[in-house]
């Protein structure tokens, strides 16, 4: 079978390689498509290196079928289409015993910390697996992820029917939650510099501000009626995204970090004293938030064809990732990893 | 009557002034004891010039009887021993709709905004009244007010009885911050720099740690097996104070704001991703939180006299800010407004 293999910065091969034989918990899947998301570009980049060990298949977005699976594993039949949450944590920890397992103190993310979904034949374990509607495409199942992360977000944002919302980062996640916090019933205004993600986000009905031509504070201010925003989230990973999403915050508003700051960023804390503001640590994603991803994907509450920007077999994974790496008139990219003379996945 | 007239940084002047005719909704109180807290040093630098009207009598920490009252005022007897919540809000703007008045939009903070209790006749409006017991002695009831801030800064915190609590800095809020937390079941670690201001936390019964001598991440780490702390209380208002408070929480661990940073500060916001921290800005207090704070002073749980370093009559007013400027062996310092010739405060 087909894999692409990250063997250091910037580069990826695609080899053959032998399937790896089953473990009695694991099951095999073939893998459809397999998105490429921002922490698979900051590998991409060598910034993990640390971290990944090299030659490392990667990959966690995902969509597939059932091929095969291991001794103990009952209630599967092979052909069934799945996804993957890709977790697996050491139920041992403080965090495990204190009910917060997607955050294990030890936790393997598959894909980053062990072998991922940019391969034809992929082993996880059974207990991953999510199941997907049969009549659910599998071009819009491989999203399935992101809108899982964009529920946990709106989630910790703790936002009730009629807040006044603003997202500042339009990039696929921040579309998503954008998407997922006006499906709870929020006020949505969604803040991007780049002027095709602002088409896209407009495209899907979305309230679009360009910060580099609005006054995004007066903006806010005026539409909220001088109280500012209920909830902002923060999903740039810009310094002037970070403070925007502090000053359009009205009193005792929730301010959810979902965007990573690698290296520590100044931030306003006087105005946390304030106005009692309340910033949230967002990470993952529990089961419950990836069932709800799934009702949302196969309800076609999400857009997801407006986020699949192309499509690239995985003999083109190097152009895949030049393409992100470009920038522009992109947001999210599937791999087909599926043998070429494949039918086509429905 | 004599009062303390803030007249531009570093000068105090004790002035004799005529008393100020009291509204229909107003009483005047006869003032026994005000403290000088923190805020009260910022306007002593100059540092508040743009906000408070000089030349400005100030304060906001005190204990008092009833001296007079206006025509509207109904249910309080002269002689009273009283206590003020010092806060007036408009009842009008979007955080008072919301029920945050105490951090009203346009809140007028009684001895900031407005004249305060460095004098000895200070009319307050009848609903900032706070009654106290007939018994509880007038030096203790000054400390009701940071009392008051760290009922809240506790309330904030949602601190579960057995949680393992972190209190960076031991001024007269920290401490008061750690008591209340131990009242409410917490076990308290308190970090502090200045070896006076431990001994003082000693005595009363706390366990302290030195920053400077004890590598308190790993000293956390070890107390929580591996855990980390609940719950951390930044009252520092120092940049190694706030990572130190940032370091030491669990997972979904919540830091409560309480200093003032002035200035944007470095914060480890990938901490915040990582381990779904939740950071809590915490400011005053509600009546709820001053009317608890009457009942701990009252029932001796504040150790109050460990924290009242000295007294000092209004005529001392320099020499009470030069003491606390000086820094070393100081906690809290009163101003005995009361005649020289009264009755000695009970």
């Amino acid at each position: 079978m087909r894999a692409a293999v990250y063997t250091g910065a910037k580069i990826f091969e695609v080899q053959d390689r032998t399937d790896v034989p089953l473990d009695p918990d694991e099951v095999q899947i073939d893998v459809t498509y397999t998105g490429i998301c921002g922490t698979d570009l900051h590998i991409f980049h060598g910034d993990m290196d640390a971290r990944v060990a090299i030659p490392a298949v990667i990959g966690h977005e995902m969509s597939g079928r059932i091929a095969a699976f291991g001794s103990n594993v009952t209630g599967w039949a092979t052909g069934e289409p799945v996804t993957v949450m890709p977790l697996s944590w050491c139920g041992d920890c403080p965090a495990c015993r204190a009910g917060n397992q997607h955050i294990c103190q030890r936790l393997n993310f598959i894909g980053i910390d062990s072998p991922g979904a940019m391969q034809q034949h992929w082993n996880v374990p059974a207990d991953t697996l999510v199941r997907l509607p049969a009549d659910l495409s599998l071009a819009a199942a491989a999203l399935v992820e992101p809108v899982a992360v964009a529920v946990h977000d709106v989630r910790r944002a703790e936002l009730k029917a009629g807040d006044k919302v603003v997202v500042v980062g339009g990039g696929p996640v921040g579309l998503l939650i954008a998407t997922v916090a006006a499906q709870a019933g929020a006020d949505v205004v969604l803040i991007e510099i780049n002027s095709y993600r602002r088409k896209v986000a407009e495209e899907v009905g979305l309230v679009v501000v360009d910060p580099t031509t609005v006054d995004v504070s007066t903006l806010i201010d005026s539409w909220t009626e001088g109280a500012g925003a209920a909830v902002a989230f923060e999903v740039s990973g810009a310094a002037a995204g970070l403070d925007t999403a502090v000053d359009v915050l009205a009193v005792r508003g929730r301010l959810v970090l979902v965007a990573i700051h690698p290296t520590p960023r100044p931030i306003n804390l006087h105005r946390f004293f304030w106005r009692e503001l309340i910033l949230v640590g967002a990470r993952l994603y529990d089961r419950s938030d990836f069932e709800r991803a799934v009702e949302l994907v196969a309800a076609g509450s999400i857009p997801t064809a407006a986020l699949i920007s192309r499509i690239e077999p995985i003999e083109n994974i190097a152009q895949a990732f030049a393409a992100l790496e470009s920038g522009g008139d992109i947001m999210k990219v599937l791999i087909n990893c599926q043998p070429i003379d494949s039918e086509a996945a429905k």
